[in-house]
């Protein structure tokens, strides 16, 4: 074994594409977003990390609304162009068509093939950005995207993003199944 | 458009699977752990959410310390028999050879490519998990893992799983470049 230190911030851990929805004041705003994750079972909950210096930011403060959509490999280009360019300079509101649910500032982008609106709950302030956790309020998908009635991750074909190197990675093979694995590993373990 | 509700819980995101190590009444132990994301740049912090009900969660509150690990597709099944063996009922403390950095608390596990060692500094507290915020003390990795320095996930090899219909996935082909695929869009937009 020789581990070797590396910078903090060299994570390179695949995190799934998001795009953020929110309304800048008054108009439909989007940003990539990794940072995000389940942060309670029930109810349904999910976090969100926004740099402080980002529109989306002050844009849930004040809204205490915003939505995940989840794009698919073919919008890899119009997802990064959220990420590059800044509410504060260009504006974003017309690149996709849009729908509400029940809250009217979490903007639900048609193309994408799931959509989760969130009602802000609590604001984790941090140094340099914020833990938004939301409650989910509506998770929203397609036929074409589900089998058995549920999301299915071949038909939705997200992508995830690997930073620093910043590359963006199809999902690969199916190569195990949880709770059965590990199921199969104690039985070894028996012998 | 014919958009369809989706329960709750049927989140189907791919998410990076990773190990949590902590000492449970001074044993090491390991979760399988799925539901975390980073939530400050500088300094660089890792969010992890547990379960009340897991050792793992009154582990860390005792000793504030904990690291997680990133396995790689050849772990597949030790890693989901660390998710579905409690420690309260099975000693898992032999699974792995481990080391130790400056958190004595924080075992990081040899086989593993990526070993993250925090100490945690907030605890938000949810109705079913907690939402456990450490600050990431050191990170290492070994050379055969690096690119320029850098993890490669290429190399490193880690592995996805999405639920609920509890698959793990490897990641696939290089798709895109982001902050290059986004300039590329903004040029076609001026055309």
């Amino acid at each position: 074994m020789s581990k070797i230190p590396i910078e903090k911030n060299l994570f390179c851990l695949p995190w799934t594409q998001t795009l953020l929805g929110t309304h800048v004041q008054g108009r439909v705003n989007y940003m990539a977003l990794d940072w995000l994750t389940r942060v309670n079972y029930n109810p349904a909950m999910l976090g969100i990390c926004v740099n402080k210096g980002h529109a989306s930011n002050q844009a849930i403060r004040e809204t205490g609304e915003f939505s995940v959509n989840v794009p698919t490999v073919d919008m890899v280009e119009v997802t990064d162009y959220c990420g590059i360019v800044s509410a504060k300079r260009d504006d974003k509101s017309k690149l996709f068509e849009v729908f509400y649910g029940e809250l009217k500032a979490a903007p639900l982008i048609t193309a994408c093939p799931l959509n989760i609106a969130c009602r802000l709950i609590q604001t984790v302030d941090l140094p340099t950005n914020t833990f938004f956790i939301g409650e989910i309020v509506i998770i929203l998908s397609e036929e074409q995207y589900l089998s058995d009635g549920k999301p299915d991750v071949t038909k939705m074909r997200p992508f995830l993003l690997t930073m620093p190197d910043n590359r963006f990675w199809s999902v690969g093979e199916h190569i195990g199944n949880a709770w059965k694995d590990g199921a199969k590993y104690r039985e070894k373990l028996k012998i």
